[in-house]
């Protein structure tokens, strides 16, 4: 756990947009530089599915965040000018409740009586967490994949919360190779006979469907060119060649067994199972009746939207989708990144310019 | 079983290129039209991953084929110009022998005490067939997908065998994003506690991982585009949603289950694994040193190559590099079909006028 985590509590009851509420749930997040004295100056980071609040690294926690290249003095989101909010998803499991946290009616772990979620209640989730730091309007919210769905349900469900958007490969609603993908690595979890219909004991959850859903989770955020070059058909050495029936042979099969391996040691299979099912269900359209309307309830002043060329789960076209139905000063910028949907994560010299002006 | 199915049984040991060897292997094909006195009129259709021989109907058995649409009586492969050849691989479970065969110096079958299998052994095992029906040239070697790797190592293997090659979305080895994906596939077979270490009773396997792995095989063989405009995000209605935790909500998830029962019905698991294998295996620079000295090998006087834009299991660059390597009068189509790597199965009208040209 990072030593910068803060927790902010909500009092009382936080009720859910599908049903059912949470007890006084708690809100995990981190913040880097001061809000001036307008408190005009908040930028808040939505991330991915799988991050914490730890975006970046602080006096309080020197290691690295998931978008350390991006945050922080001098650089693109500079928090010498800027009041910088991370906060982990509700539903996640750093710090935030979700379905791996005690239920404090039942003294036990939530599990599936955890209410279902959706992207809306992550949204709102966060609009509590502004009042509570004394923001009323943000400067920007900048939203990367499941985060930018999430600042379109902020945006929408509460027009005028932020001057500016900076959306990043995300999407208005799922396209259906998304949904399947997700689909299947849900499957592989609940198969997985440790899953125990969502009761396991957290020292021994379904590591192994996890493990599957993560790889397949890798193979969706990357792209081909980039494997090509970097792993190509390179052999896993004879001697590391495990003695069992059909074996990994390929370094790219150990990379993606090494990146899963890493997932599984942290992230809880329910939360993994509610927040995956909630990016299915998610659609701007619910705001307004159709996606278009959805779109035009956001009145932001400035929205740069940011799409990757070989990104194949959030395709260019649904950025160009959300480029041309905002309101306001919009911006579309096509990278030709190679390392598909993450490469906001991984191509840092594509992303860093482009992150500055905006915010230059 | 096809009425129309033919069984040629090897006479003796049949040697494996891995070591091992079957003693006395069936192969099961079917054929269409007649060989002509100059015996240079043979088609040899090589099939996919889990076709069987039973490529299109016939008089001995309606029932549509796998090609239905392309192998008849003035369809593109014309039977009355030409005796079409269609075998299920070695290694396969529709009349070949493969893993779910039995093994007749045990009684029991062969499951994992099937030697390694790779592409190469079932091209020489097409070589023998071919021998058994008196053919010593083909006119045409049509292969797509993975029949076309096999028709490439039974071109390089045996210079000569075929006056003509048609190569159909296939490679000269599988790209890192493939073998990621054959290789989780076949991970969710191995993780399923029924796969018992691969001795299984036949009709207690591993259905589960067996369904997982068809689903992502679906998922890769297909193209955004067509599902976006098939499926869109149609619901399930929602009395037809299962009462059970994260079920399947949307149309795509039902299709996609669909699709893999039919397939679980029929196919071997082990028999899954084992081809899977032989697909990541396959790399046709083993008949040269480099992939330009394989098909350099390689003495078709005439080729085409097709490809599919949309395809991504076996991307264009692919079958450019086969273009380009070849010798002999070389001809490349690149199609628009929108339904990715599975369009030669599919789009009919696509790869109708393509495969009549060619044998015009």
């Amino acid at each position: 756990m990072s030593a910068a985590r803060q927790n902010y509590q909500f009092d009382g009851a936080f009720k859910m947009s599908c049903g059912g509420a949470l007890e006084s749930p708690v809100l995990a997040y981190e913040t880097w530089g001061e809000l001036n004295d307008q408190r005009d100056n908040g930028v808040l980071v939505l991330t991915g599915m799988s991050p914490s609040a730890h975006a970046a690294s602080s006096v309080k926690d020197s290691t690295h965040g998931w978008w350390e290249e991006m945050i922080g003095p001098s650089l693109p989101i500079d928090t010498d000018r800027y009041f910088v909010i991370c906060m982990n998803s509700l539903g996640s499991c750093y710090g935030s409740t979700g379905p791996a946290s005690e239920n404090p009616s039942t003294g036990r772990t939530y599990g599936l009586d955890f209410p279902e979620l959706r992207l809306e209640d992550i949204a709102v989730a966060g609009r509590y967490l502004l009042n509570h730091l004394g923001i009323v309007k943000l400067h920007t919210i900048v939203g990367p994949s499941m985060g930018g769905m999430v600042a379109l349900a902020l945006a929408a469900g509460e027009p005028g919360i932020s001057s500016k958007l900076l959306l990043i490969s995300t999407a208005t609603r799922a396209v259906p190779q998304a949904i399947a993908l997700r689909s299947l690595q849900r499957e592989m979890v609940l198969r997985d006979s440790a899953w125990c219909g969502g009761r396991y004991d957290p020292d021994a959850g379904p590591v192994n469907g996890l493990r599957l859903a993560r790889k397949l989770g890798v193979i969706s955020y990357r792209a081909l060119a980039e494997w090509e070059q970097r792993f190509g058909r390179k052999p896993i050495p004879a001697e590391q060649i495990a003695d069992e029936p059909f074996p990994l042979r390929f370094e790219i099969e150990g990379y993606l067994d090494h990146q899963a391996r890493k997932f599984t040691g942290h992230f809880d299979a329910n939360c993994y199972l509610y927040l995956s099912q909630a990016l299915d269900l998610f659609d701007i359209a619910a705001f307004g009746g159709t996606v278009a309307a959805g779109l035009q309830r956001i009145d932001a002043e400035r929205s740069l939207i940011v799409g990757v060329k070989s990104d194949r789960l959030f395709p260019l076209a649904q950025q160009r989708e959300i480029a041309s139905g905002l309101k306001g000063a919009v911006d579309m910028i096509e990278l030709d990144s190679m390392q598909g949907h993450d490469s906001f994560l991984v191509d840092m010299d594509g992303f860093r310019p482009v992150v500055r002006e905006f915010f230059a």
